[in-house]
């Protein structure tokens, strides 16, 4: 039964954090305004904004990542323009054309581990500039990052610097996907904070989903005048909820003691035993990150005895022997589910 | 204080049911698959096709009216089509352009009490088959009408067999916009049931948010066929939930044992208890409709008197001395609230 | 025969203009820069900036008017932004859906005699003000009218100025749709200059394709920084023209010796016999207007014997006895044609 | 002056074959229905059907080619739906963005002198059905290539039989951009007929605007009944040319004596004798295509040597000391002015 199984296909499979639901429990028949004009909903704005140490900041609360990048892009581009993504980023892979749906064409650069470098946006962006032809073509107006990427790597500070300034030097706006950001935030080898995301982006969203909330995404814009007029647009994209309360409820909770601050860290310390577990096994790991995901490379015959024990991700054909998987720990991975992992691991040859 | 108001602004005021939040509860930190492909996700499906007699629909569950208007329409229109809707329609006038984001223009009928008529389509659909110049033009391809309507008030089952047998006529595709659902299949005037809907529709939705749920709306497509990619369709839009389980392990609540069926009766008594209240008062109804929205007209002296007191939608100006506004109750309405509202009608101008 | 038939269905049934014709085949095989950089477009567009008083003005060239309509409106409008324009505007009715395939919709008001009223765009913008949900729909961002309009009739230039005002007053842009402009400028009863409408617009296109050219219609920004990156979106829209020079060629003679002012005398008068014939004939008129539009109300059996002689414009169905044509004049018509006409129109009850 | 420039910037610099000039200058005074439904047009279309010889075919005319084909795969395509290119696809490069701008993803692949391969577009198709997280991104619905390619290389019949089975193995349609397809036609090299990419594709387009035709461009689909309504599309998107005739009387003029299958044979002589004329020069071609571009790699001394005598087109930068570039000839180059070309090329470093 399925209830057997150990859970690590995503950070997305159990509900919320007790203390949100608690929330949403006692808050449940309070008779509150629509679409995020509550009590609530301006608190947890007030919470953020000190959290991001940005006062000037507009904060607004969307159900989810595509919904939450679709706006946000469309916002903020103009009808030439286009934004600039990792090959590997989730907008330009993952999202079924959302943005195109909106008109506008994701330009890709090759990444390193999940990254892009400020070098190439700045290679990008002057090819573009010096290109005769350039009219003809699509204006790269954004930047599009993840942190942790979808390969659970970190920019560094130094590498975020370089990038916004890349960015603001060609006249790009530069806007940051958190859909697991609290994995970031509690992650020792991160250097990078809310404050320093409102001060060198255009926009960024702090993810709940993924990060302890039943579902929601916090998009700010630092300086809220380049987003004019997004609750309209919201709404025009079918991202406004009615009770919006439900998401304001959600982000006091995880705001208003540091929750969301903290939140992260257990599933750091699950994804750092997975992956001395993966090395004491000798099982190399396709790509080495700091967060929540670990990626391992398994031989196909491995990979079949594990699958009925371990819900897992599959991530790509290594080679015909071997493939690419991914263990996500999430806020609420118990490590008693991880040590059984890696006993199944170390084991699963004699299974 | 805010908690003294009496709250008839509208129907998704408040959280969810008890019974729908008990189980959100129960099942918070059980692992499911995302994206609505879960053991809650499917149980609802079915639930939902069984109350409909329609073994071979597809149930689809997103968060927000709008994401699924716009999502239906764009499944099922060509990009040489556009939708028919009442002046009035939700998608005319209060979804910020949603339909017109997707590429479809909305082509607009007058309306009596918010109802299209069978004979107003059909005419339409005629003009444009016999105009020379229809090529040039917009092609009718489906007809949108709400259930309630955006007035309250309900099309009848023979109304709706007239308003299929046009669309059939026509090739025209007929979708019912259901958020106020309940209030409807509740209503002792209505006789349409979920099996008419499945039975005369190419799609509907039956709405959760402003009828018990935290948040959903179940898109119901009595044949599965025409829709197909709708998964991803929805993803591009941005309406695919992570946590689909969500809105599955609501649903299954609503509908295992008819509560959805039952869950708008408090409503519409009260309404009910309402109207009564202002007729006894003297004081004219804007449109008299059926179900959970009370729509009155008042004296701008008597209007201003009441606001600090009742929580109540404007609705629109009516001439210099008098306003219309919207008093809606909803599945969890207190009696002794509508009483109180009468009471201050009653007695108002002595206050 | 065809060539038998007496033409007037509408003003784009021939080529070009002898003079026009004439360059085209003159510098046919001069060799040019593409996409309206050559030295031709470059001369039109200055004649055009000189002809309309406004040395700042961007002008671009595109081969038709609903193309030049999609990319000025796309070009000015925000995502939340959608357009005004008469209920029977050409953007409304006649264009397939082209301004809502670029995600905006189309807002309608009424017309007299197919124009909209200072007062009404005023009453419309202060509504969407004054509306407490005004986020929730679509923000009126501009106006868009015809001149001659689609019946024909004309702005005079106290209503434009109205008009003007209006938009001005409520951060709207002010659009004029030229497509048959050579006709209200030849119009002895016309005040409404190029220079006026430089100065009272926000961007208006002159029409060629109906006035003159093979075709071709001068998109003019009387402020050359409200449409920046014009030419991108023109390429994205598939509007920019290879050999654009075909373009710049015929506006360079349209506009050296201001031919273009002249063009449409022959058809005024030519209308305004038509009218006088009808008159004559006790015919009345659909709509009475002063421009090479020319509307009449026949009775049905002398419109079946007509029909086969003169090919003009189905328009409405009347009443049941009674349909309404249009009758339209170019810079082309033969007056001897137009006696014809008036002749079948007398005695056609005896052929 | 300009005049004294030799010029091999591209194959559109200049108007039309003298024939098609003629013919537009006899009919220009013959009144003609609008929109591509005069007689002109219905004998073109008859043409072109016979020389594809496929009486079943719907054929369409466009202006451009950016038109032409973001027309076509907005009819091709359902909304969840991308088109598969090469990265140096016109579509993904060259056209701003048009595609996403009617809301498709541009799915590329790597390419090879231009080509895609049938085992590349096999693989990406296989890939996609067999990823399990497939509905979450954009399905391949078709396949677009350039017949030549953007390197002026040909697809060999073999090639596009393998092409065409792949797309129909894996349902996805197959479109071939044409807009140098006399050039092709007329190459010795080439063995892919009209009749050819009738059978082997579901839409191809017959350029006109670079092949001796002022404008325009022929969009064929061989099986009428998968393009239904194209029509309205092209009002939708602004394709629809109102005096249609202009371009049907230059197809009538090219295809009634197989003026087309012979127009590019001059163009591909001269681009013969300019390859031949590098060799001989010693300078190195960038890619060595069989069709009327020629791509060479000048040191840059040399480059601007020769850039105030030879208008040609800047391709790319190879090193920091060498230009690629590209010389189009086209159906008008004279043989005297490739030989002063080559002439400059050897003696240039003596001026």
């Amino acid at each position: 039964m399925r209830m057997d199984k150990l859970w690590f296909a995503s950070d997305y499979m159990e509900g919320a954090h007790p203390t949100l639901m608690r929330r949403l429990l006692e808050t449940n028949l309070e008779p509150s305004e629509g679409y995020g004009t509550d009590r609530h909903c301006e608190r947890a704005r007030a919470l953020i904004r000190d959290a991001c140490a940005c006062e000037g900041a507009a904060v607004h609360f969307l159900v989810g990542g595509t919904q939450a990048n679709l706006c946000v892009i469309d916002q903020l581009l103009m009808p030439w323009q286009g934004v600039v993504a990792a090959e590997t980023g989730h907008i330009a892979t993952h999202e079924a054309g959302a943005i195109e749906g909106c008109g506008h064409k994701v330009l890709t650069l090759p990444e390193t581990v999940g990254k892009l470098s400020a070098k190439d946006v700045r290679a990008l962006a002057a090819r573009w500039q010096a290109d005769g032809n350039r009219e003809h073509t699509v204006m790269p107006g954004m930047v599009y990052i993840s942190q942790p990427t979808e390969y659970g790597t970190l920019y560094t500070l130094e590498e975020l610097n370089e990038l916004s300034a890349a960015c603001r030097g060609y006249g790009m706006k530069l806007y940051v996907d958190g859909a697991r950001l609290a994995y970031a935030l509690a992650c020792p080898e991160n250097d990078v904070t809310l404050p320093d995301l409102a001060r060198l982006t255009d926009a960024f969203f702090i993810g709940g989903t993924k990060c302890g909330a039943l579902m929601g995404e916090a998009v700010v814009f630092p300086d809220a005048d380049i987003a004019p007029h997004f609750f309209t647009l919201m709404k025009k994209r079918g991202a406004l909820l009615a009770k919006g309360r439900l998401l304001g409820v959600q982000y006091e909770a995880l705001f208003e003691d540091g929750l969301y601050l903290r939140i992260g860290e257990g599933a750091i310390r699950a994804a750092d035993r997975l992956r001395a577990g993966l090395k004491a096994c000798g099982i190399p790991q396709f790509i080495e990150a700091p967060t929540n995901q670990v990626f391992a490379v398994l031989d196909n015959a491995r990979y079949e005895r594990l699958k009925p024990r371990i819900e897992m991700s599959f991530w790509e054909t290594v080679d015909e022997d071997h493939t690419a998987v991914r263990l996500a720990t999430g806020w609420n991975t118990r490590m008693e589910d991880v040590e059984t992992v890696i006993g199944l691991l170390k084991c699963e040859g004699t299974i």
